[in-house]
């Protein structure tokens, strides 16, 4: 399948779809903090949302109102600087005043409008800069425009990140080129038992609701959700996918989904991609990262068994000090395979970093040191784990713990 | 009940005990890096083991040994530099060569020695060096000694500890002084889930092996099941008690156990305080802590409940790096609570810092950041998290993340 990328492209890449991102006061310093994406037609629209108990207004919002209106979405909002979450009622009816408020400058409907915050957790929505950020972002969304206003909401979701993540990709649905596009925030708090943290893909492929839900599910499962910063999980984390329907294509619908119809496995590789790209980039991000870290685990007894040891090795304090320190500890990725809760074999363990096999039959095999420390000196590095037990695989993405991740977080609200 | 510290106090505290610490070449260092524990008559012995199923030979050794002989121990031995852990076969019979070791320069049957190891993972125990700290330590234990032995054997087992970790307690038993005192080593990998890091405790007292097996079962479920610094948990995890009867007090027995005699909580109260003292101990030397964090969770609907919500609190490394910056960021505790896996009513919810409370019906009551900068500052900090939904209650020990433990563990190998 033929997937091209779109340089400099951005989720306005993709036709019907405009944005803008101002600086509105939200952030104590003078960057952009307010993000409005809008589609002058109604868009479908899907989203997976945090599964932690204690959930933000904004999530509780649009998972209410999506179970409304998946049909007419014209809006989503965007704002960073405070998470809206742990607000009570005040953070709710915040939630539907900022939609609202979009819908009143754009002449939507409110039902129209999905909200989404990201920032700091308690503090109440301030609605009066809101109000004045929302004004500013819908005068530029009805302006004719270029990738930029793409750009600079990728800029005005940021918060710990250190620069923008998007990507723009076009392919071909039964003929018809089809754009898929979208632009991510992660950092911390980035774990995959859940909906991982707040990205808005866009689309022009016409594709029916079923059709789209199950596409964006499946690419969420295989991208943000097999990745993991810290193991945390946030109150606000939100993917997000809208297609407007306008690039012409016949519709993609359950048939296809049901044949694994050439168009359907077309634009699902292409969402699938997109998800990927995004997912990756926010771990190369990762508060302090400075490795990026592929952690394949398999030979066991079924996926979600290969998926618990593999996110146990992912989460590991130890193994991710040492992956900073470019030390060669293979003896904690034993150990955290250990007290992942699967039962093991230990005399069938095998385990490389990148092609060097480090451990046979439970055993250490043949530990260049030389080697293994050439292969950790990587920015990517690889850690594959066989259990000798079956056909389980399952791989997770994650990234070293730093100093730098340890200054980030211990002064985050100040 | 009166429990009386004894100042300066080590494991040879205890009548009857003799102990020694030497260097013989495991660490890199010149440090003292050889523990040798010696009784003159039998003693009953009970343990509790790391449930990582990667176990290091140590560990398989001791619980293959202590299946078979748990009323006549007389000596362990206790190197750090090497873990003898994923060392195969080889590991064990490294392990068993050691007890032999030491029966031979004391005399012993090679089933009258323990034998534990923590270092390195995957490096075969150097058997000429250890065989001559061996020799080295056993003619010290067999010369007269006071505390110092003790306190010998208490450095030699450190690792990245930063200072040695004893404690030596006297109390009445049926009106008969009785002695408990121990030695432990911990630092990193140390999580609650298992049976914690390396301790030997050492008692006095005459003392059924059901009594004891059950006393320090409660006493180890309260102490070191209940502390955590990374999460992780180590290959090499011990924890053992040995009681030589030499007091002359009557001998605790089942039925004590069973009434709740008075003997019989003195010395549950006694071995309690000691391992309890010994565990905070650990978790304010874990690598690079800067705080001392006791998490109370009460009101779940079971003990159960309320340990997992304390200890995701703990593992969370947004929670500990907040403590480690004196940030009030109780959102990342509110957080923690919604992704332990406890099925909670968040409106129910409250949260305090010290006594200061912050949420109240989930949602933020008083915040008045400069008192709770205050209670941060301190180097003690108590969290505790209430649900509402019964009367289920835990208390988990930790510590905070901070740069200094990622300093540790980048390079712990070299």
């Amino acid at each position: 399948m033929e997937i091209s990328i779109v340089e400099g492209g951005s989720i306005t890449s993709v036709p019907g779809f405009r944005a803008a991102g101002v600086p509105c006061g939200l952030k104590a310093t003078e960057d952009r903090d307010l993000a409005l994406v809008y589609c002058h037609v109604p868009c479908r629209a899907t989203g997976v949302f945090t599964t932690n108990q204690v959930k933000a207004a904004p999530v509780r919002y649009d998972q209410e109102l999506l179970a409304r209106n998946q049909e007419a979405i014209q809006a989503v909002v965007i704002n960073s600087g405070y998470a809206n979450a742990c607000t009570g009622e005040q953070g709710m009816q915040d939630a539907r005043q900022t939609a609202a408020l979009v819908g009143e400058e754009l002449g939507l409907e409110t039902e129209a409008v999905l909200v989404m915050s990201t920032g700091v957790i308690g503090q109440p929505l301030p609605m009066e800069t809101m109000a004045a950020g929302i004004k500013k972002a819908a005068v530029l969304v009805q302006e004719e425009q270029t990738a930029e206003g793409g750009h600079q909401a990728a800029l005005a979701i940021m918060t710990t990140d250190t620069h923008p993540k998007e990507v723009a990709v076009r392919t071909l649905v039964g003929g018809t080129p089809v754009t898929v596009a979208g632009m991510a925030k992660g950092a911390g708090m980035i774990h995959p038992d859940m909906a991982t943290m707040l990205c808005l893909m866009t689309t022009d492929a016409l594709v029916s609701l079923e059709v789209l839900r199950e596409v964006f599910r499946q690419a969420v499962e295989v991208s943000f959700n097999a990745i993991t910063v810290d193991g945390d999980t946030s109150t606000n984390d939100t993917v997000m996918l809208l297609a407007n329907g306008l690039a012409g294509n016949v519709e993609i619908t359950a048939n296809d989904l049901d044949d694994g119809s050439a168009p359907y496995e077309a634009f699902s590789q292409a969402v699938g991609y997109v998800a990927t790209e995004l997912a990756q980039a926010i771990v190369r991000d990762g508060e302090g990262a400075t490795k990026f870290v592929e952690i394949t685990v398999r030979g066991t007894r079924s996926a979600s068994e290969a998926r618990q040891i593999a996110k146990t090795i992912a989460h590991s304090p130890l193994v991710k000090t040492a992956l900073y320190g470019e030390d060669a500890n293979w003896g904690r990725v034993m150990a955290a395979v250990g007290y992942s809760g699967v039962k093991i074999d230990v005399e069938r363990l095998a385990l490389w970093f990148g092609d060097l096999q480090l451990v046979r039959g439970g055993q250490p095999f043949d530990v260049d040191e030389e080697r293994a420390a050439q292969i950790l000196s990587q920015k990517d590095i690889a850690i594959t784990v066989e259990l000798g037990l079956g056909h389980g695989e399952a791989r997770v993405w994650t990234c070293d713990l730093s100093h730098e991740y340890v200054t980030v977080n211990a002064h985050y609200r100040t």
